[in-house]
């Protein structure tokens, strides 16, 4: 068959996993994904060939993907949240663009590598954000954006240029990869760039672990967001500067109007 | 129970529905939403008291859930793709929030309405964004953000703020309701702009119809966006700066790299 799924495993709750994912790893012999992942997704998981390799491995983890797939196995590779958001599904083309010649051409061209026969299908999912939202209410009702605080990949200008860019459109923002144990400085960074645009009292949601056994919701302000609240496993998202708080059968809700209050 | 249910119904495709949303429409009497929605989830809607109201009529559609709700019927009030994004679900948060008294309030203060008991539950969803970049590669693989082109509720200088803001932050940007029947010029005024910005063979896709029967896919270059091959069933996403087209396996792709490319 010659065929990769890139599989979108959502948040992390079973029944908020696409259907078709499930289908798409049934018919699988191979997995390539975090041993936690596979945790999350429970049974169907049994009896298929695992591949793991350490964080940070992602080119790895990509690369073996497209080999098993191009030895003959059908083989899924699966992130949690959306596989197209901050996640795998990128650099697997990254990697078929290189092999296939083509980080220098204008026009595309067919790929030649040993990968040309794999098939591939893209699954989405649930991202983080979307979870987030759904648990504080409608924080994303209006435009909004997301920007990785990682500068791993991508240089702290651009990150900073985009935080800026974010905050004179008044988007509402999620920020993905907002800490991790070497980087402490960025999210309190993004808080004071935003913090100049948008007031003080602007709502904020810090959702840890979203939808899974240790979950923590955490809502907040903008002047109250701190690095010592946030971690890897954290993700942060600020209203605009029209969301608002409210309180609501004795719960805490966040949400972003759409301007139905002029109709209403 | 007093409960309402916001359902998000996804793209279109039965099985990119969450378990946890068929399980949440299991469980209520009373349905509102547009019929299409229902005729899209199919057979577990039957036997269900369906209120349906015309294109428009937001606002009643939201009070009428919230009222069933209240008059104890549990009621499940249904959006396609994700119910937080430019959907129902901040509407029924604007709406509590009103008739909460809170719109002047400075600190979130308990509702008072009719509606004080009704428990709501949010269910995420996949929305058009994600369903469509999956069918092409992976366009969301760096920053993005969402505009939506409707001025029936946001001043056309709100949203040619954003336009703007997310061309200088060259993030890649879905615009959802990009065209309507009364709205024919906004698609081609966001692409003048973002191409003061982005290459002109910046990949662009036209998702109509996502995941449905009728589903059309077609990608093209920013320079070639036409408000012509837009309506109102068509998503339109725009790559970054750096985003690709590709050919593997005899189709096209396009992504945008988060920046492996140096590593590789």
């Amino acid at each position: 068959m010659n065929k990769l799924f890139l599989v979108s495993a959502g948040p992390g709750a079973k029944d908020l996993v696409a259907p078709r994912a499930i289908a798409a790893i049934n018919t699988c012999s191979d997995l390539v994904a975090y041993g936690l992942y596979l945790d999350l997704l429970g049974d169907i998981c049994i009896g298929k060939n695992h591949h793991d390799l350490p964080l940070g491995e992602e080119v790895g983890r990509a690369r073996l993907a497209l080999d098993l797939a191009a030895s003959g196995k059908n083989t899924a590779l699966i992130s949690s949240g959306d596989i197209g958001i901050y996640a795998m599904a990128s650099l697997v083309f990254e990697l078929l663009d290189q092999q296939g010649g083509n980080q220098h051409a204008t026009e595309p061209h067919e790929s030649q590598s040993q990968w040309q026969d794999v098939e591939i299908e893209v699954i989405p999912g649930i991202s983080a954000m979307q979870a987030g939202a759904s648990r504080i209410g409608a924080i994303l009702g209006h435009d909004f954006c997301t920007i990785s605080l990682s500068d791993l990949l991508t240089p702290w200008q651009t990150i900073e240029k985009r935080i800026y860019a974010c905050a004179e459109g008044d988007f509402v923002v999620s920020f993905y990869n907002p800490r991790s144990r070497k980087r402490d400085w960025q999210i309190n960074r993004a808080r004071d760039i935003l913090l100049k645009y948008r007031p003080a009292q602007t709502p904020v949601l810090l959702g840890r672990q979203l939808t899974r056994e240790d979950e923590s919701i955490i809502t907040t302000t903008l002047e109250a967001l701190d690095a010592k609240d946030v971690d890897m496993f954290t993700l942060v998202t600020v209203g605009n500067s029209e969301s608002r708080s409210i309180i609501h059968n004795r719960s805490s809700w966040i949400y972003t109007p759409r301007g139905y209050s002029k109709k209403l």
